[in-house]
C-alpha cells in the first residue's frame, strides 16, 4: 500500500537517462516507490490527479539568510557600503530571537509556497531556526557563520560555535537527515587564520560541509589578496577549508586558480544572480566554472538583497547571464539551468544520494506546477516551461518526504495568518 | 453615484506630488473620479473592499507581438541566426489566421492576468487582434511592421499597409481612443529608404505613432553602416521617419549621437531587457537614455524569446541590469523601474493624458495585488514590495476603461478554458 500515488502528470525527472516522463509516481514511507508505469495491482492511501500538471523535483535553495525576510525591502538601491553599514548592520543590531523566530518561518513559507523544498542557511539563533525547521516538515542545512573581529576572540567561547555545536549535538542527521548541522566561515575578510583551522577541524571530525562568502565583491577579493598575497580561495585551501565539501557563496570574482582549487576538492559554487546584479557585485562566469567540473548551485540569498526567495527567478535569470557574458544564446541551456537547482544543490547540500531528482529510492521532495493558465501554454518540452515561463507563484503543491506541506495556498504546517502577523510587528519595532 | 468605489487599499499613484497615498479611489464612466480621501456622502454600484493591498496603475507593454506566445517555448538555447531562419521563420510561415487569432487571446489572457492593461504590438493579421481587442476590454496600439526586401515591392500593395490602412480606417480611435492603429516599419535590415519616406508619410498624415526595431544586435547596428555610413536611427532619421513619435525597439546599440537625435524627437526607446539577454543582444545603457532625455518604456518581446509577458520581470530585471552595467547599486532606483512601465510606457504610446498614473480625470485602467502572502511581506514601501519582490501572479484583479476584466483567475471576457484548448489545436501542428 502506497502512501501516495500521483497519477497524469508531465515528470520532470532530472535523470538524465530519461529527463521527462509521463505517468504516475508512487510514494512510500517518505521516499519514492517509482516513477512512470504503475506496477500491476497498486493501491495508495492517497491518489492525486495531477491533471495534466509538471512534477518535478523540489528546489534546492544552498545559500540564504532566512531570517532576514523581516528586512524585505527595508533598504534598496543604496551603494554596498550605506546599505550595510547604515542600514543593515544597524537593523540586524535591533533583531531580538522573536524577530529572527518570525522572520525564519516566514522563509519558510515562502520557500514551500514558491517550490523550494531544501535550503541552506547561515545566519544566527540557528537552534531556534532548527526548531521551525523541524515543526514545519521543510528540509535545511542550518549553520552559524563564524566572524572574527578582535584580538580578544575566544573559539571556545563564541556564539557561533557554540551554536554550531548546539546544532551539531541535537540537529545534525534528525529525522534520518533531513535536517544538518553545517560548519561555517562567514568570510575571509569577517575572520582570520586560526578560525578557519580550527573550522576546518570541526568540519573534519564531524564530517560537514561548510558554507562561506566567497570573492562576492571585487574589494574583497582584491583586499584578501593585498593582505595574504593569496586569493580568498587560495588563503582558505592553505588553512585546510577545502579538506570537508564547501558551498562557496557567490564566487564572482574567482580567479582561474581559484576554479581549479574549487574543482579539484569537489567544492560548490553557490550562484546568487539576483542578488549579485541588485548589489553590483558583478556576473559570475557559471559556464567556465561548470565546464571546469565545479559545481554551481542556485541561493537567493537574502531578502535585503533579492527581494524574494523565488528561485525560478535565479534559474531563469543563470541561463539568461551565461548567455550575456558568452554573447552566446546557446550556453546554460534550460536543462543546464534546471540542474543548478536541483541535483548540483542536492550535490552542493552532500544529499546527492536523496534529493534532486525523481527517482525510484529517492527521498519524496517534489513540486507540482499547475499548467492550466495562460502563461504556461503550450507546452512543448515542460523544461523549457519551467525554466523560462513560469515562477514560483505557479507552484500548486509542495512535498517534502512524502508529506504534502503545501498546496493551492494552504500550508499544513504553518499558520500563514498568524504568521504574517508575528512578522509584522516585529517589522514594526524596525520603522523609523 | 460611481461604477466603483475601491476602498482600503494602499495606492501607488505614480503621480509624482504624492507617488503613494492610503484609502479609496472612485471610478466614474470609466475615468477616476477621485484618489485618497472619499467626497462626503459618496455611494456606488459596486464596492470592493481592498483590504490594504496595493493598487497601481496598470501596466503597459510597448513592444511585443502577442501572437508569438504560439511560440513560446518551441526554441530555446539557439543561437541567433539558426533560431531565426530555421526555427521561428519556418514556424511563422505555417501560421494561418486561426494560430494568429488563438496566439493573441492567450497573450490578453496572459497579460491581463499579470496586470498588463495596454499593449504595443507590431505583427500580421492585426485587424483580427483589434476585433479581439475590442472583444476583450484590453487596451492596444496595434501595426503590422513593413517588410521590403525585393525589388518589385509596391507600397500601396504590400500587406503590412493594407493592414496598416485598414486599422486606420477601422480602428484607429476605437472606444474612446482605446485602440489605436500604428504605423510600424520592421527594420532598417528588413526595409528600404523609400519604405521609409512613405511611412513617414503616412504617419504624419494620420498622426500616428511608428514602432521600429531599432539596433537591437550588434550586427544590425554594424550593417546598417557599412550600408548607409550611417547608424538605423540616423538613417531613419535622413527620411524623416522621427516627424512623427517613434517606438524604438530595444535601442541596444545605440550611439551617443542616436541618443540625442532620440531625446531631440521626442522618441521614446522600448527596453526589452529579458529578450535581449536571451538572445545575447547585449544591455541597453537605459540610465544613460533617460539622463540624457530620452523616454524609455518596457517589453517584453514576443513569448519566443522571453518567454513570457509578465512585465513585473522585466521592471526588475531594468533595475538590477543598471546597476550592474554601471557598477553602482543606486542607479534606476524601485520608483524610476516603476515609471518604465507606467508613465513611461503611456508616453511611449502617445497616452500620457489617458493612462499611466492614477489621477482624477485619467482612464480607469488599474491592477490590485494581493499582498496576503509570505512574499510580500513585510511591506516598508509598496514600490519596493512591486519592484523588487512581486511577479504578475500577485496581481489579483485587472481594470481597464473602469472594467474588471480579470479577478482572482476569472475573466470576465475570456473563455480561458477554450482559449487554452484552441492554442494547443494550433500548437499541434507546430509540433514534429
Amino acid at each position: 500500500m502506497l502512501d501516495c500515488l500521483i497519477r497524469n502528470a508531465q515528470i520532470i525527472t532530472m535523470d538524465d537517462s530519461s529527463p521527462v516522463v509521463y505517468g504516475s509516481i508512487g510514494i512510500s514511507c517518505g521516499k519514492i516507490a517509482f516513477i512512470g508505469s504503475e506496477p500491476a495491482g497498486v493501491s495508495s492511501k492517497e491518489t492525486i490527479d495531477a491533471a495534466g500538471n509538471i512534477v518535478m523535483p523540489g528546489l534546492i535553495n544552498t545559500h540564504g539568510h532566512a531570517a532576514m525576510t523581516v528586512l524585505r525591502g527595508y533598504a534598496d538601491d543604496y551603494a554596498l557600503k550605506p546599505w550595510l553599514f547604515d542600514k543593515i548592520f544597524p537593523a540586524e543590531a535591533k533583531l531580538d530571537r522573536n524577530a529572527i523566530i518570525a522572520g525564519t518561518r516566514i522563509a519558510i513559507a515562502e520557500m514551500l509556497a514558491s517550490g523550494t523544498t531544501s535550503f541552506s542557511d547561515m545566519y544566527f539563533y540557528e537552534p531556534d531556526a532548527a526548531r521551525l525547521v523541524s515543526e514545519t516538515g521543510i528540509r535545511a542545512s542550518l549553520s552559524n557563520g563564524i566572524t572574527a573581529f578582535s584580538d580578544d576572540f575566544c573559539f571556545e567561547k563564541d556564539r557561533a560555535v557554540t551554536e554550531t555545536m548546539e546544532l551539531i549535538r541535537d540537529w545534525h542527521g534528525f529525522d534520518g537527515g533531513r535536517i544538518r548541522a553545517d560548519a561555517a566561515i562567514h568570510g575571509e575578510y569577517t575572520s582570520k587564520p586560526c578560525v578557519w583551522e580550527k573550522i576546518a577541524e570541526l568540519a573534519y571530525e564531524h564530517d560537514l560541509v561548510t558554507q562561506i562568502h566567497i570573492s562576492e565583491t571585487k574589494s574583497e577579493h582584491a583586499e584578501c589578496i593585498s593582505r595574504y598575497g593569496l586569493t580568498p580561495v587560495q588563503v582558505l585551501e592553505k588553512y585546510g577549508v577545502f579538506r570537508n565539501r564547501v558551498i562557496a557563496a557567490h564566487g564572482v570574482w574567482l580567479c582561474s586558480k581559484d576554479i581549479d582549487i574549487l574543482a579539484e576538492h569537489h567544492a560548490s559554487v553557490a550562484h546568487n544572480p539576483v542578488s549579485n546584479l541588485k548589489l553590483a557585485s558583478g556576473i559570475a562566469d557559471i559556464d567556465e566554472m561548470i565546464s571546469r567540473g565545479v559545481n554551481v548551485s542556485l541561493g537567493t540569498d537574502g531578502c535585503a538583497s533579492n527581494n524574494n526567495l523565488d528561485l525560478f527567478e535565479e534559474i531563469k535569470l543563470s541561463a539568461l547571464l551565461a548567455k550575456h557574458i558568452h554573447n552566446d544564446p546557446t550556453k546554460i541551456n534550460a536543462y543546464r539551468a534546471l540542474k543548478l537547482a536541483t541535483v548540483n544543490g542536492a550535490k552542493a547540500q552532500g544529499r546527492e544520494n536523496e534529493i534532486g531528482m525523481l527517482k525510484a529510492g529517492m527521498e519524496a521532495d517534489l513540486i507540482m506546477l499547475d499548467i492550466h493558465k495562460a502563461k504556461l501554454q503550450p507546452i512543448y518540452d515542460p523544461i523549457s516551461t519551467v525554466v523560462y515561463s513560469a515562477s514560483g507563484s505557479d507552484v500548486c503543491l509542495t512535498m517534502v518526504k512524502g508529506k504534502i506541506l503545501y498546496r493551492y495556498g494552504e500550508y499544513s504546517t504553518i499558520d500563514i495568518e498568524k504568521a504574517i502577523y508575528e512578522l509584522n510587528r516585529t517589522a514594526e519595532a524596525l520603522r523609523q
